[in-house]
């Protein structure tokens, strides 16, 4: 019905996460009818962003430069050291504050059933980090899901063989939420993670 | 946060209709982690469709040749026409199937708060066109909205002095819909648009 360059242009929407042929129909006309101006700029920054992006060469994380801002940013001490899977994790982390160590991103967790392993999410270049910058605890923000967790505990075997400390952030009942509401795993590791309270 | 590509590339997403920070972010860092391919694939077609995609010279569609392929083919009858909003329109009404004229297609509706007249959505061309293809009659199928309503009004009226028949859908209970949940308008509609059963 639609003619082949605007087929075209519906079918590469697809690629998108969360476009269905629905949503790229109608982006694909919106586009066309009212925003041809919108559509070149969009192309120009997925030309240039598929081409110069690059990772981080200290942390891994998506960059262009050499180093992304927090690598180069001389006020981050290098002794703490934060391991997240990816860069959406550093920017959630940075949004609630409160960490002015440095991120070290896996781009991606250990699955064996996917053919990732150890090298692939650069755990060789996490431990020369560490060694290197003489790193003295790093903080495992891995997800808390089955591949976050083993994840997790690879890191802190490999670290514990080098003697730098390695902690988990809490597992627990997030702020806000009803206690009544939460799943019983979670339950489980808020109370397994009490903390005295210091009156 | 994010390098300046990224961000870029982050807030041209956003020009995508039902596309906002959150979702543009996911986007475009699984565009980057996982699609690069994906990326230039699609900033290729937004290019060539964005240049390329044009009006059929006939019932104004989006289309890149002179002529759409429902305007090329020798099988629909020029003279029955229906008249929709927008290129989606003309997809919803070829997938219910049923109909064998031609389309035209406003690309809008009249609305003289936003400044859009006649001339805007080519009334003059429609009317030149009825008169050539000696169009017998003209279907009304723009939507059942205010501006709807208006912009099928308004055609009448012009039809009606070149003594051409207008006809408009009908507005009723959808199939499938339950009564309860219908609308007074629409319920309004359906007892007034009633049909003699013809047994």
């Amino acid at each position: 019905m639609f003619s082949p360059l605007i087929k075209e242009l519906m079918e590469s929407l697809r690629c998108l996460p969360g476009v269905g042929p629905r949503s790229s129909q109608r982006m694909a006309l919106h586009l066309l009818e009212k925003d041809r101006d919108g559509a070149l700029r969009l192309a120009k920054a997925l030309i240039e962003a598929a081409e110069g992006v690059g990772r981080c060469h200290s942390c891994r994380t998506l960059c262009e430069s050499q180093l992304c801002d927090i690598c180069s940013h001389p006020g981050r001490e290098k002794a703490t050291l934060c391991v997240v899977e990816t860069p959406s994790d550093v920017m959630a982390l940075e949004q609630a504050g409160g960490f002015s160590g440095r991120y070290f991103v896996l781009m991606g967790h250990l699955s064996p059933i996917d053919g990732i392993g150890p090298d692939d999410i650069g755990i060789t270049d996490l431990l020369d980090r560490v060694a290197e910058d003489k790193v003295k605890e790093v903080i495992l923000a891995t997800n808390p899901t089955v591949e976050g967790e083993a994840t997790a505990h690879y890191i802190a075997e490999e670290l514990k063989s080098m003697g730098v400390e390695a902690s988990r952030i809490a597992h627990g009942v997030p702020l806000g939420g009803e206690l009544e509401y939460v799943d019983g795993g979670t339950l489980a590791h808020a109370l397994a993670g009490r903390r005295k309270l210091e009156l």
